[in-house]
């Protein structure tokens, strides 16, 4: 890869070659010719490499991290090296980023992806040395930036860690959802309600109980997700082409993986099988799979919201969502549940793309997996779109929700539920004879309890305390 | 293959020969050494082909069309051909079902099920021929039974027609199930209720409507799958091992096709394209797609059903669901929706079904799918469980609903909706503030509409007649 | 909603009011406070409506569909009608299209997608008749440009329609694609090389059979796809809230669909059960499967091509195709199937996106679906994204492929799959005897067969003439 | 729930009562009423409780330790504590567990299986105290087996444990599965072959490296698998029917949970949110999305194994897997990958599974997740293919396979990917146009660099070494 500068210097394009022959690149382009024929070539999500921020900013830290390690083994020039680093600073502090202009979907196993960086980091390494873009004699994309690695570790390795540098927002945003749920748990910790089963009316609790318990499983996913990033912790940089190594120095891999390590602040450790690590992509099945376990979670805490919100006026109406915005263009007044909708849909989104993952990770064949891009790709979407979903669930709707106290007790009082805290006193079967009485007459629960005579009036008043109803409760005699 | 006896004869095992060597196969069984071998091989689901008699009954009406075609060309001799024909009448008629006892899930692109079609044929006729089983020099399974024949073109043949002989069933129990839903649509015709959208309230609508809205996406669906199944008469028959039709004469595939229709009752068409049909398994995506659709749609009502019959105190409460069993180990009294929510787990897992199609459809390489045999199970069990589901939805649940008519009343009463249907001549904007005003006091949109006397008592009345806001309505002036 | 311009006229904003009180919109905005409240709720995907101009085109011409049949029902005037008309054409010519902001992903069932039509030609057509943007008492965006139309009809409508703009292109792209493997196969009509199934050498073929059998599956499709358009063409326009119509005239309905027939030049009609058609997403869902069935097919060409190219000097290296970038970062000279690589990963993007839509068709409740909006998304997205794969991999890569005759020639010359050829005439086991025993011997076929003088020489060249064995054949005698 | 006997006491049925009403068992039935109803209802799988011994034994465990906690805890008399563990031993020997009748997929959350599970060990234990069948005034099903206990505490405790009890054969299958690909990789380990990336010669690697990264991938998975058991130790024993442990002793609980861990050998604990832990799946998505992930690797381990034997004179031939069975019905000799297409199928069928579990864990609502009966069903399925699926690889194929070592070498020598080795030496492009030349004249690559004197020949042979090539190396000068 070459460039010949056209005679007339003003020209606002720069001839480069590779492998294929010449093509022109625009002349301010830090991007080269292969970045160039990658654009040609693929037109398909119409998203861009610089859609994504964290993946740039690990392409260059994986670049970094590989330029020092060559620096280290006497490979790479103190100069070049210098050079290198200045160029990363750059993309590290958001420059240049809107040079990153291959589509995400893309055929080649990232080479695309990974020469853009390569192409980029030379061009404006270049400028640093006071040579004009496309000199690559003085500072060369393949021979100098890719030095010892190949598309088949780098980008793996910048992938992984441009997850990892997303994650936070992730986390972020589940953390706090999960406060803003905890605050309304404990807002709501003295309203009574029904709680049901299969939809239908089961024993009393208490709408803190319940949205304590949305907050009780998003916490658990804090964790499981933290735990799962270390699986992207582990790297296949200096296994090269297929995970042999070929053109690294046997030192390479761990000092790289050092340098990597230090760069980010992320304790990276080399893959303990480069070979099987080139092409395996178990970390991000997995990684993708929990986004889903997330999406089914805030999916079904989604439909819940909706469920206890029905009305005004012919549904549970047991809380109200706050409004923000009409919600009919037929109806007046209507309100709808429209920031949890959106959430269901954001879910199913992940859903989906956690499917488009597993297809591609099913896809790799022989030493490496061509379809690591659209895997990228969609983690990172959904990443993104779930962090998106959870900052808005959280602050357009739980902070905004209400009870309505009042009708909450009126459901319990009304309910044949406490049958069930009786029972145990009373027998399974006189209960179930109980209740079907007062399903059928329409009567009272407690009122036909009293009217048999099978308890002593102060057990059973003992027995219903709202308070006894919701926790454990010794046996009374 | 062929077969020694061993000298005792009332030793309970013949040996046969294949291409592997010998080995033992139960003296009384009629299949052979191949599908010996294929059960040896696997044991995977532990659903044997005889789980689905439509498949064996298949693979008969396949064998029986080869072989008539065969004799017309002069290839298979009247007697062979006879005998043929009587080992097809059996199975038609239901013996010897269990002689089919390889794993639905196998490899071999469906090569074990063709064999053993073709070995208990060939024994079943044999017998009928006079000789013992396994004496293959006079009836033999590849040469007699296979011939002008591939796995590769009988058995997609067969499993097409397999599911063309079983989706009547699915087709009647939609159609009950739909007349179902008819009938309680009309039962149901005048009870007026409150509409729902996103389920806030909305405007009213009868009960009738509701239900009839049910048979009607039921019953697009009985078109619908009729439509499709048209694909599947399309076979590859007569193309044998790719599809060129290596191994038979130039008028076999049009004779075998036309047998096979005379004897089926089905109008099949050769695929213009055999080579194509050979290795696409398109019909079979969208056949298994078309089956997800009514899943969907079967699962949607479902959960429309659960929905109205939230309660019995503290739900929607306007239909109850027939109680099929006692709902709860714990609380006395409690009936479930037990039947949508079985109804639903059908649908999920015909869902899941549908992807395992798809990822094996998408496996196919060169001139095949391997993979069909996935194909084919996924397919037939999907069709089995939704008939069954609906069958069951129909008997145990549609046809012993009961609508709570009161209770629907008195909600569209309180509901605010009835705004809607007088915004168009008050205009959006007063609409809307009357539907806030009415929210926040708790007062009716009614009684505020005439004390600001917006309309005139007699307009407003008619307006808001049920049988008036239940369909268009000619504007009042 | 109205408008109260701020003192100073200069302001860059302006007030508008609506349910929920005041928001400040941009002074230059087209749009309105509700599409204003929208995007401040929903910023998920980043991609706006916009982003698909059919879409915008779809709803304006369902907005002047409705706004002349309320015209030649007398309801709207005939300046307010003329004035709608004019905004409706500015957006058909492609004007004003970034006044639509939404987000693809949104909650409230598509309502901010419907309103943020209504404002967008609700202030063009203000400006038109010589009025302020904002003041809506002289046009309003629900009285007038929304008349007798809900979100919940007007919606589907026009997602319909927008898919039935939209796949004109994905129909030509399939049928150019189409062309271009016909001209292939044409072109490959004479070279002999090896049929495989199952990975394992089988019978010989022609390439060019092989590459019609491509264009034939794609040709198919192109039937399939424009046979499920139909169900699009059923609309629930008129329905209104939740197809009882509420707030239209009688005759609304068949004239509005009329309208919208002689606009957009389709045959629309009516559907029969308007509150079935409000809530039912089963027609995107078949056709969403459509697009899956086409992606399962085009990945299925592209894993075919990418074997068959295998090599160049280790794999099967029957074909060529056309560099399109260097291959690799670290291997110089690499050429890799990048192209049909980017198709597969299009494939499986379109299959997780037919997952979501199943998933957001099941969760619709009641009368109305509120995930449409996400099927909207990514059914347009997959048409988008299967349309630009399609026309890459014609032009990219097979109008490019070149072949290795003399290769395949070679490898059926050494290939032991002829057997199958002379297997009717020396019988199955015969020819099984012969196959093992040039397997284990590496000999040839041919030759052990000549050696035993099973067949007459004569006979055996006639039957392994290249043109026999790729075609059904007459019975030697 | 009581039992009049019929006057004559030889009737083959008993006449049993629940909230329903009446109904006949038959007589020798250790199941009663409920089981029965529930048999009547569900008829859509096939495959019953039985069907899956571990969560018979689960279940017995479950009911065995509330047993022991109500008895501490004084609440469950001693002789019916002895009678209960004495029907819990009977089926934990792998008695009576045909009286497990209920289909595996059932409406109400899993209270069928529960009940089935209650009612045959009161009447074992009833039989065991020397009462009749269904005399349950003596030892009552839901009184005393189920004492303390609901549906939604005591069922997902047994599901989970069922899964803890089955992995055990996954993990087993896994692990020998690992030592199978070991032990060949030990034996491939001097077996020089070309590294293929994205299908296209890439550089050498050793056959012993490549069966090398099967077992590295397989043994991650190992860990993984028993990683995410953990989160099935989490039980909600003791919340009883919403999670607030109605019904039960403060300390009921934790007694329970330790009785639990005594009986299994398992160290469970409670979760500490048990409202929360009633509705979550959130351990069963993800340890299904695990299976997925073993899934995909298994899949993609099959397919390369169907790729590198490919053949066996057309393809790439390096491995030989052991011949099964014959492959074909038409084409003698020939032999198919079968055991790894049916590993595919297989791997496909969990992914869909998966997905169906996915989806019902989405469907929960409120206080319970009524789907679980499906989670429990594809979660056991799956375990259950996949060990089957592992233990055939490796007995029926992995164990058998022998490599073509002369082609494999051959290949390599004639390859152009050793020009990767020398790029650093000579420069990317350098050798890029040298790579170019050889591919386009036919020669080879090392001819063409020793042409040129491009570097030193010692240099160049030992840079070429094969050792050197499959490993990192250090520069030479």
């Amino acid at each position: 890869m070459s460039t010949t500068y056209a005679m007339n210097m003003t020209s606002p394009f720069r001839k480069e070659k590779d492998l294929l022959g010449e093509a022109l690149v625009p002349g301010e382009a830090y991007y080269g010719i292969q970045t160039h024929r990658a654009t040609q070539n693929f037109d398909l999500s119409g998203v861009r490499l610089s859609h994504f921020p964290q993946l740039v900013r690990a392409l260059a830290m994986v670049k970094l991290a590989a330029a020092r390690a060559n620096n280290q083994l006497g490979l790479l020039a103190e100069s070049k090296t210098k050079a290198i680093e200045a160029a990363v600073a750059k993309l590290l502090e958001g420059y240049c980023h809107d040079q990153f202009v291959v589509d995400m979907v893309q055929g080649g196993a990232g080479t695309s992806t990974n020469m853009n960086a390569n192409e980029v980091i030379a061009n404006i390494a270049l400028e640093h040395l006071g040579y004009p873009k496309g000199e690559y004699q003085h500072l060369h994309p393949n021979n100098d930036v890719n030095m010892s690695q190949s598309t088949n570790d780098a980008y793996p390795t910048a992938v992984r860690l441009s997850i990892l540098l997303s994650h936070g927002d992730l986390v972020n945003a589940l953390a706090s959802l999960q406060q803003a749920f905890l605050k309304k748990a404990d807002e709501f910790n003295h309203i009574l309600k029904m709680g049901r089963t299969q939809l239908q009316d089961a024993v009393p609790m208490t709408l803190g109980q319940e949205f304590n318990s949305f907050a009780t499983t998003l916490g658990e996913d804090i964790d499981r997700v933290a735990g799962l990033t270390e699986l992207l912790k582990e790297v296949n940089l200096g296994g090269t082409a297929i995970g042999t190594g070929i053109n690294t120095d046997p030192e390479y891999a761990k000092l790289a993986v050092d340098q990597l390590s230090a760069i980010s602040g992320i304790q990276f450790k080399s893959a303990t099988d480069l070979v099987e690590a080139s092409s395996d992509m178990g970390a991000f099945v997995l990684f993708s799979s929990m986004l889903k376990r997330l999406a089914v979670k805030l999916s079904k805490i989604s439909n819940d919201l909706r469920l206890l919100s029905m009305g005004p006026r012919c549904g549970l109406n047991e809380i109200n969502l706050p409004a923000q915005q009409p919600g009919s263009s037929i109806m007046p007044g209507k309100i709808n549940p429209v920031i949890p909708e959106a959430v269901n849909q954001v879910a199913y989104q992940v859903i989906g793309n956690d499917l488009a993952v597993t297809m591609a990770a099913e896809a790799g064949q022989l030493q490496l997996n061509a379809m690591e891009p659209l895997i990228a790709y969609n983690v990172l979407e959904s990443i993104r779109m779930l962090s998106r979903a959870m900052h808005m669930l959280e602050t357009r709707c739980i902070t905004g929700i209400t009870a309505n106290e009042e009708h909450c007790q009126s459901m319990v009082d009304q309910s044949i539920g406490s049958i069930t805290a009786v029972s145990p006193y009373i027998g399974y079967e006189n209960a179930t004879r109980i209740a079907k009485e007062a399903l059928a007459s329409g009567r009272g629960v407690l009122e036909l309890i009293r009217e048999e005579e099978l308890l002593q009036p102060d057990v059973l008043d003992e027995i219903l305390k709202p308070e006894n109803m919701i926790r454990p409760q010794r046996w009374l005699r």
